[in-house]
């Protein structure tokens, strides 16, 4: 049997199903999903993803019997819509729009009112005599189409569109006549031949085709890749192409088009919300250029025009059931597109509702109680990556300000930063060496997909136009970045980079302030606050930790972080730098006479001095982790990094430690290294300088004593870094050992401590079964060993590794995201080796990879027993965690 | 049944046997077979390894039932030499030696004399008449018992002997009487006393006792150490003890000592040659405290003593006959140790003699062709590190030059280097920061073991006592080291370091050369040349050559030094380094430009100028190593390393190059890099800057085309360094694929060519699977490759390296040798995934373990099918290529 290209929908019954996602696009499998279940679905049909792969691996040609395949499919359509394509009684218009696997808002172009010409358009009218709203349709496709298809500058159109509005005197597009748009279709022919030399096509056919090639196309334009990159979406996907009747919302007054969720995308509370236009298409209400109003009197405000609801009660009825069918069947929030073209309601598309993590959370607790999903569904349900925009940048209650202005309050939480007013700065900025210039909020009329990159790039956005379901709101909800939409009383100027409001001026680079869950907009830099950590928000972290296997630590330096990362649920502390605490007031001093001593009793001076601050410093943290496990690591970084750069640092320090500052200036170019990185660092100073881990040690186990003593349950891990070599950590855990047997005595048990060390260089992870054997515990410091797998410095990989993640050498950043196939390698070599070695050995990973929920999948799957991150992401982990699990059981069933 | 600890020989036969090594020791079962083969060996027996080992895991006690082993195994040999120890009749005097399965000469301390107390010696007067002797015996046993078994300071027993000399005006110890001597043991008792507080022992077993444990402790002193760790001896082996009856070669004038070797150890020679001291015992011989005479006629000089084959023919043809003998029984050189007492010819040792490299070759050669030993165990007698030294350091016969004096040619070759009088100094400048004061000779009156750090540090030896078999000679020839030894003229100051030759003075840090084929020392530094590589040198090679299957590469980036390699038997290059090419005359200018350039065109404009000059090269190269492949390196390290380093520098390039000077600092600045290994540099490169490359590849594609059309076989292999994701080499090999069909055009036959990488990143190493898909070959670069598997930076790492080798840390230099366990499971992974992905796959290394024995023996062993070095270790390599071959059947039998 040949493969079949094409799957035709309508009239209750589709050749596809919803679950088709992989062939049909989201979209086509939607609507044939919809159609199935008695939805009102404009009649039509789906090419298949195979083409577009086909398409691209073959020099942009089509396969054989793919025509044959698309003009039966086109008479079916015809014939459940009782028109026929290109014919002269009843023409059918067909929309073309692209739909790949996952939702790609705005990404793709389509184009709409296929099938227009001077013959069809005169037989709609006289068919229909809505002949303002036919010539409006033919001048939009010849615009479109000359745009999207034929990559003519839509600008030269626009600007015959406002001549024409100026000459008339009318500010709106629905002011012109038909008289105009007519008019307007013959002098956008005109236009198309002079710029291209081209006649516009006629014929309904090549119209048809030209689209679709276009949205073949349009998947590797680069605003099409940037989507892809940002959502990890595999390039070799392909989309779809979904050819359908045409529906006017713009036929009159009895039309309207709208946009519409199930729930409360902003809050997730269970109320029918969405917007609409009268006589509009659908882009009109998401590109935001006409603001619309509310679907329903729930949610009207005061000033706002009539809600669908007031203005057509049976259509709103009938919307409203769809919306709870879709719901129930589909147990999840969509995301509808509806027009009604004429009195009729038809369905466009229904869709996974985007939402904010509150909206998420709120959504999934609720869900589970209404028996809609069970608590795993409900978990799966919310991203983790999303979590985090819970934890921060909420706007301080307490804070005082009069805002500048309001607008939609589209995507929640608060942004603070510096005025930008395009994409490229807003990256450029972000790019600048001066870090103040780093945070920015994107100031724009509005925005369209071509500013991704520069909307990933800042806090949060403004826009002067677009309502809840425009472009900027929808993607800063998906980022969980704040947005402000539809200020209507600001004024942009662009090319003063300013804008105004209500007299005040403000330029670019003056700071400001968004508050995005009451839409307040204020001028700049606003106190931000902790959120509260209870409600739906505890119940599913609740929820998370039945089901999650892995530890979730924290990484914590001090007592504060400890403090706030427990109260995000860490469980102890995965890695505690002592060497951050040596930069405190007073401290610096006796590390750098350590440092610069002559002698090893010189040293020990000096380290003796630094004995009780470290003493403090842990006492601290073992305190507020009570009866939880904190693991500190030994002195890591090479010794110049506490040393003054210049020759007068040099010569002041020389004066305050009494030493010859030309002997200093010896010793200090004498540690400076060409690769520090690879140098004389962690376990090596330990093992040269045993006095420092000594010191150190000793530091921890005073502490612990002295907590014992007090009753309080101290549970130190001594952690060894950059270990390669079995013996490294042989001889230091003998030291560590030596030290706490001289501080606590015989009295062992009152102090219960583990010493173990960071596995960080790719040697360590090679002979792990060795090191093991001296080993409580392993701690994988992913941050270094990807440095060293790839052969990458942090430091200095940026030259390059921009270029790569650009060109797709590399899918993600590697430091942000585990590299599973070579880091992981290591990984998974040292855990099954360490095990063998020693089945009960300890292991967790403290890099930062530690708070990325792709990474904390891998670390469950290989079997660690623990993740630390930052406070922050301590609650992203937790339900990482948990969706590892049960990712895994899907998996396993599957 | 219990363990046995105690092994008798003697009278014509043994408890132990050759084979047993690892019990008995090198001597001690040596000793066992020469009894065991009629030879005249004084009766004795070994105290096993295992009790060493025993001793050192159980606080240095002894496993039970061994003082009864022992009291059993005495008696045996009592009632051999029908003698008793102890007895007052006819006392048997013991020696104590050390003996551990491989010989290391000099390092263990030994203890001769054993049983001598004033009743003994008495009784030994009483019965043989020989008073002198006896007390001369006596006062060594005390003086040897001090130093080595009770650690007092063995300069105040050498100035009781000076002194007395003084009293009675004579020069040599043989001069004083056997009053004196007697009177100086009473002294050395009282000495004894007053330094310890403790009483000599006069109980002979008390003697024996704490000479042998003295042995075993002396097992872990620091020079012994030193020495296995020189020589790769495991630490935990230890040492078996050997206690044998004493005879005695310094009895009076019938009595004699001496060392000989069964072939020349200098040359190979098939001449019977050694040296004898009358009336002294042997470690007068081993010390170099006299100048001993010629064994036999043929190698008797002019102004030379009585030979012994003059002095006592009989014994001289007892000697020669067991030389022979030992020699047909052993198929080896042999080394043999021998005493003469009171006319009867006593064997003390026997073990494989040491040779110098030429003497290696030759003896094996000679042998084989004598039918001794088959072609491959006559490869394997030779030491693949040695042969380094045949091609080297050979004086330049044209060089003109007035000898300062003569000494023995102890080792052959030459050095040149700067005077040095101490091994510290010696070990201090090889490490000074001025690379002038690196190069050494050594200026000793007689070195001793404790110098081994210091001789290894230097280029060679001068000392002013001593012969070819003195502690000098023996280390230099186990080291490959040039030595003069037994120099007398020479006058050495150690106070004011200086010596003094016939006049001259030589100061510390003066240069002096030393030809050890001559013994000619000579002011200043004379020119070396390369040696002949022809007779029995190239018999051996070609040997080699039929049973190794690693092919042998060398590394080179000149023609010049690809011609080298080709003579010495490079069958291609390995890595050929562009970079280097681009510091010349004329060139780093456009190099610069390059780098300093503001955009692609101006790159392109500076690169076009480069091109003439790259191609020059390759063409050079190319045509040099004219029908082997040329692998080629696209340039590799980071831009910053072709910029000028200063302000001022940087401000000419700036005027030379007509930029602006201060936007040229920036750029340099903005190059720099904090980690520059982990940096851009290696293919990132290549992938940012597409026409470096570009331009690279060019060169070599026209270079070949150009010498194709003479007709000259130009096989260039393209390598891509610093590959660390597929994705990477994909893009360079389609650039340089797309440049080689410019360049070639349709016939692509004209130049046969190849495209690789390198695998030097670990991640590259895992990945290699993916990575071969698009390599025609791999070279493992394993200097980095063991710089990020371990982490250490080369540049840095000697500040805690030379710790972490002194502690045994580590156990080699993973620079010099490579890592089996850690960097080598990477190799292993990359070519087990490599051939898997892609079954003829060709691999090589090139790192600089490609010319060390024991990585080659790896490299083997895990299926490369090339090793690739520098030009001098390519014959080395050959070599230990076929050891590799040969050893793997060995293994394979045993």
């Amino acid at each position: 049997m040949p493969q079949r290209y094409v799957y035709n929908f309508g009239g209750g019954k589709a050749d596809g199903r919803g679950e088709m996602k992989d062939i049909l696009g989201g979209k086509g499998a939607n609507l044939a999903e919809m159609t199935n279940l008695g939805v009102p679905v404009p009649a039509g049909f789906t090419i298949s993803t195979r083409v577009c792969t086909y398409y691209m691996e073959h020099d942009s040609t089509f396969p054989d019997g793919l025509v044959e395949e698309v003009d039966a499919a086109i008479a079916k359509v015809g014939s459940e819509m009782r028109r026929e394509f290109g014919g002269s009684v009843s023409p059918l218009l067909l929309s073309v729009r692209s739909g790949a696997r996952v939702s790609m808002p705005g990404m793709m172009d389509s184009v709409l009112n296929i099938g227009m010409n001077d013959t069809t358009a005169a037989s709609i009218v006289a068919k229909t005599g809505t002949e303002r709203f036919v010539y409006d349709s033919y001048r939009r496709l010849i615009q479109m189409y000359s745009d999207v298809v034929m990559d003519l500058p839509i600008g030269e159109f626009n600007a015959l569109l406002d001549e024409r509005k100026k000459e008339k005197g009318v500010w709106h597009d629905t002011d012109l006549t038909a008289e105009d748009l007519k008019d307007l279709a013959g002098k956008f022919k005109e236009k198309v031949k002079k710029l291209s030399g081209k006649d516009f096509p006629d014929d309904p056919h090549e119209q048809l085709w030209g689209a679709i090639r276009a949205v073949f196309d349009s998947w590797n334009i680069p605003r099409a890749i940037a989507y892809r990159k940002l959502n990890d979406i595999p390039h070799d996907w392909g989309t779809a192409v979904n050819v359908q009747a045409m529906v006017f919302g713009n036929m009159g007054e009895g039309s309207a088009t709208g946009v519409a969720f199930t729930r409360d995308p902003a809050t997730g509370e269970k109320v029918f919300y969405g917007e609409w236009l009268s006589n509009a298409q659908g882009e009109d209400v998401v590109s935001g250029v006409r603001t619309p109003q509310p679907i329903n009197l729930a949610q009207k405000k005061e000033d706002e025009g009539d809600s669908l609801e007031e203005a057509m009660p049976e259509i709103y009825a009938e919307l409203d059931a769809i919306r709870q069918m879709l719901e129930l069947h589909y147990t999840d929030t969509q995301d509808l597109e509806f027009t009604i073209q004429a009195g009729k309601l038809w369905m466009l598309q229904t869709r996974t509702g985007k939402r904010t993590a509150e909206a998420a959370i709120r959504i999934a607790v609720e869900m589970e109680a209404e028996g809609l999903i069970d608590r795993k569904t409900a978990i799966l349900r919310v991203d983790p990556d999303q979590l985090e925009q819970q934890l921060h940048q909420k706007l301080d209650p307490n804070a005082e300000f009069e805002a500048l202005t309001k607008g939609l309050p589209a995507s929640p939480g608060a942004a603070v930063g510096r005025v930008v007013f395009t994409a490229e700065d807003a990256v450029e900025w972000s790019e600048d060496s001066d870090e103040e210039k780093h945070r920015t909020v994107l100031v724009r009329e509005e925005t369209s997909p071509e500013d991704i990159d520069g909307m990933n790039a800042s806090q949060g956005f403004l826009t002067a136009r677009g309502g809840m379901t425009s472009h900027a709101a929808v993607v800063a909800r998906g980022m969980g970045k704040c947005c402000v939409a539809g200020a209507g009383h600001i004024k942009i100027d662009y090319a003063s980079r300013t804008f105004s409001v209500k007299g005040t001026t403000i330029k670019e680079g003056d700071w400001l302030t968004l508050d995005g869950s009451t839409g307040e907009v204020i001028l700049g830099q606003m106190p931000t606050v902790d959120p509260e950590l209870s409600g739906n928000f505890a119940t599913l972290m609740e929820w998370a930790d039945e089901f999650r296997q892995l530890g979730v630590r924290t990484n914590a330096d001090t007592p504060e972080d400890a403090a706030r990362a427990r109260s995000f649920g860490a469980e102890g502390i995965g890695l505690c730098r002592t060497e951050h605490m040596f930069f405190g007031e007073g401290r610096i001093k006796y590390i750098r006479a350590m440092i610069m001593a002559a002698d090893e009793d010189e040293r020990r001076e000096a380290l003796e001095k630094l004995l009780p601050f470290q003493r403090e410093d842990f006492e601290g943290i073992l305190e507020v982790m009570e009866g939880r496990p904190v693991t500190i690591r030994l002195l890591d970084p090479p010794l110049h990094e506490f040393i003054p750069a210049t020759d007068k640092e040099i010569e002041g320090l020389a004066a305050e430690l009494g030493k010859d500052a030309d002997e200093m200036k010896e010793r200090a170019a004498a540690l400076r290294e060409v690769n520090p990185m690879l140098g004389h660092r962690g376990c090596r100073l330990g093992i040269t300088y045993p006095e420092v881990y000594e010191m150190q040690a000793r530091a921890i186990f005073e502490a612990a004593k002295a907590l014992a003593e007090r009753g309080i349950d101290a549970r130190p891990e001594v952690m060894i870094p950059l270990v390669g070599e079995p013996k490294e950590l042989s001889i230091l855990r003998k030291l560590v050992e030596k030290v706490a047997a001289e501080v606590l005595g015989d009295d062992t048990d009152a102090v219960p401590y583990h010493i173990g060390t960071m596995i960080e260089i790719p040697r360590a992870a090679i002979v792990a079964d060795e090191i093991a054997e001296h080993a409580d515990f392993f701690s994988f410091g992913t941050n270094d060993l990807t440095q060293m797998t790839y052969g990458f410095s942090r430091d200095d990989a940026s030259s390059f590794l921009k270029d790569y993640l650009k060109r797709g050498i590399l899918r993600k950043d590697p430091f942000q995201s585990l590299d599973k196939r070579g880091v992981g390698a290591l990984v998974q070599m040292a855990v099954d080796n360490g095990r063998l070695a020693k089945p009960d050995l300890h292991m967790g990973i403290c890099g930062e990879h530690g708070g990325d929920p792709e990474s904390i999948y891998f670390c469950h799957r290989v079997g660690l027993d623990y993740v630390s991150c930052s406070p922050y992401r301590v609650p992203v982990a937790r339900l990482a965690a948990a969706h590892a699990v049960l990712r895994a059981r899907i998996r396993g069933i599957m």
